[in-house]
């Protein structure tokens, strides 16, 4: 099964802008939507819009309410998304194609990171 | 001189998230306002208003018009900007920290690519 979100979620989101060094992803939902399981590398998410999403792996979900015009890193993480809030949810993520550097920390935690 | 814009222009540019691998700036200016001469590394634009910018370096100038939610990739460089619209701009501008892999283009280009 192919984990990119553009291939297995490709009606929520999309490439916008790619190059050697990054691959930039808009994400658009509306309440209800859901997101099969899926991969993200380590990214920075940039919301425009507010948003209460539940995000699920391995048997662990965590709510995140987030404002319009918030940045978060983002650990790479496989997950699943549910739209639980009662507006759109759109944002931008900002995805590195470079491997993590050596000597980083390895563990990775489920949805954004909260500063 | 410092050349890193939360120094030398501190009162429109600041740190709002850092860690290992990129560090996000918040920029927020006026109609008129303009910025000394700094320094970005490569770096991923997400514009939060729209806004109408001239950016400066080396005797040339280029106008720059975006949209809110618009993402632009931004060569590493050094530039002044001034707001020549007439509303607010806010953008994010996601660092990339790593130095650029080697063999890709070194050659950069005066304010964010257009596509």
């Amino acid at each position: 099964m192919n984990d990119d979100p553009v291939v297995s979620n490709k009606d929520l989101y999309r490439v916008i802008m790619e190059n050697d060094r990054v691959r930039v992803l808009a994400y658009a939902d509306m309440p209800g939507d859901r997101t099969t399981p899926h991969r993200h590398p380590d990214s920075v998410m940039v919301t425009l819009s507010g948003f209460r999403r539940r995000l699920s792996a391995d048997g662990r979900d965590i709510d995140v309410e987030l404002a319009a015009g918030e940045v978060r890193w983002l650990d790479a993480q496989e997950h699943s998304g549910e739209n639980i809030g009662d507006t759109e949810c759109r944002t931008i993520f900002v995805e590195l194609k470079e491997p993590k550097p050596a000597g980083t920390d390895g563990t990775a935690r489920l949805g954004p990171t909260l500063s």
